[in-house]
């Protein structure tokens, strides 16, 4: 057992999105499509007498995590740094879960898999109501479609192979909760539409058609988005609006091209990945 | 679509397997586990009128590659570049295929997802008798335990959350064909308890423990391996057989610490990726 490890969960932004509830958290989720970013969280766990939950340096409480831990039965110090906003439908908080699952696997020794660290960290994800699909497409890296909701043991996954430079600009935020609280209806026919299109052509071109398709017709898009996703096809882009968050993420030289100055990253295949440790 | 694009497969190191054979080749395969290595292969693909298939400059006839372009109904120019040997258990023909199909999707335009292309790739590999679990493990990338035999359709896998270092040392080939080709009950009863051993217990040492005691129960160790093997343990190091070659493979600084000058890597968590392209 290690003292300290670290893991890496990238960012995730999703596209297009359904909703399913079910009475067991694992088999609770959403099937659609997004986009694993090189930017992502790095996270920490350390033992402690008392758990603790930092993110870039700050305290913070994030249910998922503490949700984790609870599950693992163990007491740590978490501490995550990232560049990605929370709350802007970058999957921040599944990384933290699903960072803190596979770390503290090795801090406490506890000889999981992958398939059960992901299950862990998906459920406290799903139960903390902050997501419903990010952890098990961070798991896989790249850019996951998720055919079936729900945890590994019950979920299907495909994959787009392609690999692009990602730029992303962030307008604000939106609450997770608060749009999976309400009525998901919309947002449901709007994700198999995007997803069925997605399966019949699985490049990034109709990914990003079916993404902003999904994003009109969902009822989730504000004017604000739809105003830059406007300037970048104007500028001969492609965007559309990372779900849930205020942002705008384009595929090449979009938003620099529409005269943005965005962050800019990478498509990350990895997924999430433990960085070192004495004990593996 | 693109005139050429690239292609990375990551060798694979399998350390223990079972063999099971349907009239499907998408349902035949293996369970096992294993590594996939940054050391992989390279694949470029280009229009041409006749196919043809080259692997560090010379022409060479994989079947696997063969009956990937024959499934896509396309002709190429393959081009692999690869530090690996052919025959030595790394995975090689698997990740031509593999690399191909990935490869000939975006030139020849052909929108197959990362499943479907990994699908062909390893009903190709079946067929030419030349595999029967790398592809699959290939285009997952990490350490995957594959719990299930066969294709993205019917298999069911899993991964050893680790990374590692990781030295190679070649002594020989073996032919996957002659090994495959006669009776393999000792190999799938051996496999079958490895695999238990480490889904019971999922890291690296156990993996490692797993791949040693399947090389001697399944009758596949040399005397020159388990030479190299032992020298390995007395030095404080951890290394197994990887099949089917006559190679060893080490965590670590292993096989250094033990006096011999191997072959250095890293674990590869990516799996099968798109290096680039006009249109994806």
């Amino acid at each position: 057992m290690a003292g300290v490890a670290h893991a890496f969960v990238p960012g995730h932004v999703t596209g297009f999105f359904t909703t399913h509830t079910d009475a067991d958290p694992t088999k609770t989720g959403s099937q659609g499509g997004g986009v694993c970013l090189s930017d992502g969280v790095t996270v920490t766990v350390e033992r402690a007498s008392e758990s603790a939950v930092r993110l870039n340096g700050e305290p913070i409480d994030i249910e998922a995590v503490t949700r984790v831990l609870d599950t693992l039965q163990v007491n740590a110090t978490v501490s995550g740094e990232t560049s990605l906003p929370l709350g802007s439908g970058f999957g921040v908080s599944g990384a933290l879960a699903l960072g803190t699952a596979f770390a503290a696997n090795i801090v406490f020794g506890r000889q999981l898999s992958e398939n059960e660290l992901t299950t862990i960290a998906h459920g406290a994800e799903v139960q903390a109501g902050t997501g419903l699909g990010d952890v098990v497409a961070q798991a896989r890296g790249g850019i996951p479609i998720r055919l079936e909701p729900g945890g590994p043991q019950h979920n299907y996954l495909d994959g787009i192979p392609a690999t692009a430079r990602v730029e992303y600009y962030v307008l604000g935020s939106l609450s997770t909760d608060d749009v999976l609280g309400g009525d998901t209806t919309n947002i449901t026919t709007a994700g198999k539409a995007a997803l069925s299109q997605v399966v019949n052509e699985p490049t990034l071109t109709s990914f990003m058609q079916a993404s902003r398709t999904f994003s009109r017709e969902s009822g989730l898009l504000t004017e604000d988005v739809q105003s830059v996703i406007s300037d970048v096809a104007e500028a001969g882009g492609d965007a559309a609006m990372a779900m849930l968050g205020e942002t705008v993420f384009a595929l090449g030289t979009g938003l620099s091209d529409a005269g943005y100055d965005p962050a800019i990253c990478e498509i990350h295949h990895p997924g999430a990945v433990v960085l070192q440790s004495d004990e593996q």
